[in-house]
């Protein structure tokens, strides 16, 4: 009997303060799902990260952070690889060399670009070299597949163009055809397919916005007890009063309680606001409850995760062994094709 | 008796063909003057190079070929340091650093960039990243002089001020002055100064104009007899008659003439320029005469090396593997510095 082997999945995540609701949501809980039938490689992406971070202390913790996060929602660093990108030189060369086949044209339209500059900021150079350290990301590892929401769609299209570019530059159109229609024959860069993520949750702030760092309109997942219902209290309500019935798709409330429930947990809910005499203060301890319970046990996890850094720092250079190992005759063929000289480290 | 270190001087030689006289009096000769008195750290630009190259086997044969012209033009590889720039991966690392510390604004007002653009060529992101790449050259050693034409101060000037950033982003300005007022104290980035090559040999080609690659007017400097015949024959000169008296000093056969010549040859053949009865092919054989016996027993050294590839590789290995000696505390310091965790490498 014969097994397929696992489709590879690539996902990095940038340790940039406390992961929130919208960040489980929205990346953690489905990267952990799709470790469950692919060969997970999931990193720490500090060298993103350095793009904007000046703090070394909180990089540092941060980054930990995000290991004992991926680890405390349920992914297994024996089965699945997880690692700190900077411990992964490979990624840097590769970057350089994929630039190096890149168009400023392409680069000018990357989303995050144009609006950073539509907006009138001074954009660092890293801001504007991230796509290229991310498909560098990507591409290193003959990743097949690549989870990402629709606001990133983009970025994985350039990964893929770049792939191509680079395979023309250094190996050549194929005799009657394109290098689109090639397939991938281990000599080249392998281009990696987009996972989009179409059931997406939404996963409002507490204000109503989109849950971001940025709004500070977030409830971190690992927040403390006392904290998570500090959070959940101050989600904005309208003002209806205790006895008016309430309309459970227009409560944000109601949103954040539909991805901690299940169907019948929801249909329950929504007839109680319906009902009325049924008030905002109880639907948010609702919601605390079960928030509660879905986070509590992995809070525990995490916080013993994080009082162990050296267990933590062991698991990532393991990780890292094992994502050098892939990475290493990528980078080795890379660089025969380009003519560079063969590694000597 | 103590004795003062010598500063260390860098410089980067990119491998895209044979080096003409352009390079040789410009670029080569100088740098390797300048091995005498200095710590000499010169590499093979090759990972420049492949934001232009798409040929591995020219890289390849360029890149041996600019070490064995290095060494046939006089550096000894015994006391200087040679290396590929792609053999010391911590530059990448180093350039990643220093994106993130820079402004768009700077990349933007680079001189390569603004003229390509206005040009309206569309220009590879690798040649806009390009300054980034060689501030990382730079620092990387800690380089106290880089030597350079006119036309490179702004590289300079950029690698400068991309090693204040950083060292005011991760170490901040110190008490009661900026980062600027700091005498380097072997934590920081440090900031190397220009030697600016005032007295840069100008070098016409053969037509008259700045011999360059990209005009096609070049003698090779390591080019056969006859090649070399060829080349000098062909220098452009104005029309008149073998007896009229002639003017060195619009001359470009002169002007070639002096780059090889004493003081006294000099004068000795701008007198038979006045003179008259004295042609421009008489001169031309004179030019080609010096330069053969400048050239000639370079180029047989030269030949020989190119004869042992496996000769040159090794004395390349040895270089990068000095260089990286030097290499290493540097990135380890910036890494310390940014929160990057130890290199486990």
């Amino acid at each position: 009997m014969s097994s397929t082997p696992r489709l590879r999945s690539l996902s990095g995540i940038k340790p940039t303060g406390q992961p929130h609701w919208g960040n489980y949501f929205g990346m953690i809980e489905p990267a952990v799902r799709l470790a469950d039938d692919h060969d997970a490689f999931y990193f720490v992406a500090d060298l993103h990260a350095l793009t904007t971070v000046r703090d070394r202390e909180a990089l540092q913790r941060d980054s930990l952070g995000i290991a004992a996060t991926m680890i405390a929602a349920g992914l297994d660093p024996a089965t699945s690889t997880l690692w700190r990108q900077s411990d992964v030189p490979e990624v840097l060369e590769l970057t350089w060399l994929l630039g190096c086949v890149t168009s400023m044209g392409l680069m000018e339209r990357a989303h995050g670009y144009k609006d950073a500059k539509a907006k009138g900021k001074d954009l660092g150079f890293g801001a504007f070299a991230y796509p290229v350290l991310m498909a560098a990301d990507i591409l290193l590892y003959d990743s097949d597949v690549v989870p990402v929401g629709k606001d990133q769609v983009q970025h994985l299209e350039m990964a893929r163009d770049m792939a191509t570019w680079f395979n023309v530059a250094f190996m050549g159109a194929p005799a009657g055809g394109t290098v689109e229609d090639v397939k991938w024959d281990g000599r080249m860069l392998k281009k990696p397919n987009a996972l989009v993520q179409s059931r997406t949750a939404i996963v409002p702030g507490v204000d109503g916005q989109k849950m971001s760092k940025s709004y500070d309109n977030y409830i971190a997942i690992f927040a403390s007890q006392k904290e998570l219902k500090k959070g959940v209290m101050a989600i904005k309500t309208d003002s209806k009063g205790l006895e008016e019935p309430k309309d459970p798709e227009t409560c944000n409330v109601f949103q954040l309680f539909k991805l901690f429930a299940t169907k019948a947990q929801q249909e329950e809910l929504a007839a109680k606001y319906r009902g009325g005499n049924f008030g905002y203060g109880h639907a948010k301890l609702e919601l605390l409850a079960l928030a509660e319970a879905h986070f509590g046990p992995k809070r525990a996890r995490y916080d013993e995760l994080m009082a162990r850094p050296d267990d933590l720092r062991d698991i990532l250079a393991h990780g890292a062994h094992k994502a050098r190992s892939v990475a290493r005759p990528v980078i080795e063929r890379v660089r025969e094709a380009t003519g560079l000289p063969a590694r000597t480290w």
